[in-house]
């Protein structure tokens, strides 16, 4: 594992070596969640990490405790040295690194714009660059979106715990035993934390009886409503292996549905189809999403959401498969993605069918096996 | 409740008068979660909200439906007419609301340096203002710190029902019913969601038997492990109403315990009575905080978290209650707070004793009755 953050760090140190950059700065906090922070160090949580050109990885943690059980650095330092002030740690540390000034220090492209004027302040004899577009966050989120195989182990095997739950949903949801969405919700939680590797569900499932299913995501995530009921249910979960997340949605069809039901499901699972066709190397994830729309559309239906994103240390990571102007990104071999087109009709409810996605040399290997099930 | 959201953008809108601010911008969105929408439109989720000096609120939601169902705003525009993009999005609205050129327009202080820069350049008409102190987003801080009469009406009984839940805890670990950490989460999922009025539990619950209470927050929150053990076991938790949410920890104390055990919880129980003395109104709270960190020294003992926090529609709110040089934050009626005094070894465990605490004009009212557990 521990070689793994090392290899990580130095692809990373070779782009800042070509980039001129001396120092990348990633932080973990409450509001401002960064899982580059365990990609790069092992450490999960609350954390400023430094990552030097000379190839070192000096880390700030909240809970010291954890970081020396867990993280792979060459340092740790406490954060309560620094007042818990986290402009305070970066300005001491950048200088007990011996960091020269006038050099290139990158901090994230999500920091708050008052929060970037206090480090612009306290680093002012370095040159502080927070961007976007080629800077460290869009590579390192490029980085990511290329699975190795470690991660991959992870997440086939995340996929495949899945799959045993999908498995148990149907069979539970056949002989009777979930009746609300509670029951489906807690029923999988459980069954995601006993599973040989399954560290937790990967993000709040998401349970919604046909009253709830004309939600996209539905709110509260899940209730003591009936489950799964007469017409169109929807459960959206995923589980996690060393930090790694599955992500699918299936749609229960239950008795006998009416046309307008009847109509959603199909055209879901056309546009699935049709969309798997273009899950390949080569291909904009942009003319995906666009041929969906387009399906839609001559349907006269809108999606109301993305057709799909990456999945690993996030629920939602690069690439996005999505049709904004701006979608940029291009399908290449190592991505893990979802595939989920979705269409929701305040009457008559909603249906989703996701699965997840591995982008191969030669085309596509679909990693779970949810589906509509019909009961 | 409606008349609450309006009202609340009644007293903001009082504010941005005398500040001259034309509109106030909010966002809620993956990444930049801000339970403020909800608190000024009743719409949870996933939108772009405007606040116009004039008394107008305009809601550009991803999930249509939901805001049709949900949200209390004069005039709801879909997201998906911007091509999904927030500045797009701010930029045309801006326009359409008819906000008068050189008008001062101020965005979350969350907004990303990036997003920020590309806000000003959609906006190149208007003055666009992003800050922390004497902002909107401060303001907005300090009025939802003092509870009205409805949220604490919500928060009550978040409470009871977090009371209800600890008693059940203690009659199941008592009889042996709970045997992991995650038959102690699963058991407060189960019953917060049951409950009449409960929505969810407010964030991960965190249950850590004896091999992992030395953490403060454990990673992953709640696993396969014994629950409780021989030993220190804590529990973290919170109740959902409408949104509110308590923030309870008790620690289970299981058979004999060590002698550095007991001091551990002798010190906690004590520097939680000494703290709640202090919680009335004109103090201020980093003293409180001050004299907590004070009685550990003398015993040689450092906490590694702040004392405490406000609660309501985030279970991490205004005020802080730490000893941060920069925490300003006095004690006021209407307040509702966490007290939650800890110390964590990672030989013997950790004890974290945690309350909700109401501050009245005379002091404080204790509203839940977590405790240390002895079995």
């Amino acid at each position: 594992m521990e070689a793994q953050y090392r290899k990580r760090r130095a692809d990373l140190v070779t782009w800042m070596a070509r980039n001129s950059i001396a120092v990348i700065m990633l932080e973990d906090a409450e509001g401002r969640r960064d899982p580059a922070m365990r990609y790069f160090s092992g450490h999960p949580s609350d954390a400023i990490l430094f990552i030097t050109v000379t190839g070192h990885a000096v880390l700030c943690p909240w809970d010291v405790n954890m970081a020396e059980r867990l993280a792979d650095v060459e340092l740790i330092v406490p954060y309560s040295e620094f007042g818990r002030h986290p402009v305070e740690a970066v300005r001491t540390l950048t200088s007990r690194i011996g960091v020269p000034p006038k050099s290139r220090v990158e901090i994230p492209s999500g920091t708050p714009y008052p929060l970037f004027l206090q480090y612009v302040e306290a680093l002012f004899e370095y040159d502080v660059l927070c961007r976007e577009e080629g800077g460290a966050s869009a590579e390192i989120a490029r980085m990511r979106s290329i699975k190795g195989p470690d991660e991959l182990e992870y997440l086939e095997l995340a996929c495949s715990i899945t799959d045993g739950i999908i498995d148990e949903v149907e069979r539970a949801v056949t002989k009777g035993s979930i009746r609300t969405e509670l029951d489906a919700a807690l029923f999988i939680e459980r069954l995601a934390r006993e599973a040989e590797g399954g560290e937790r569900t990967g993000f709040e499932t998401l349970a919604a009886g046909p009253k709830r299913s004309y939600c996209i995501h539905p709110f509260p995530a899940y209730t003591n409503y009936e489950f799964p009921g007469p017409g169109l249910s929807v459960l959206d979960f995923g589980v996690v292996v060393e930090g790694y997340t599955s992500d699918v949605t299936l749609t229960i069809a239950s008795g006998e549905l009416t046309a307008p039901q009847k109509r959603i499901v199909k055209l879901v699972e056309r546009a699935y189809d049709a969309a798997l066709g273009l899950y390949r190397p080569g291909v904009a994830t942009r003319d995906a999403s666009l041929a969906v729309d387009e399906l839609f559309r001559a349907a006269k239906k809108t999606m109301p959401h993305a057709l799909g994103h990456g999945i690993g240390l996030e629920p939602h990571e690069g690439p996005a498969i999505r049709n904004r102007e701006d979608n940029g990104w291009v399908f290449e071999p190592g991505m893990v993605v979802t595939l989920e087109p979705g269409l929701y009709d305040p009457k008559h409810g909603g249906c989703r069918l996701e699965n997840d996605v591995l982008i191969t040399e030669t085309g596509n290997r679909v990693l779970t096996h949810s589906r509509i099930i019909r009961i």
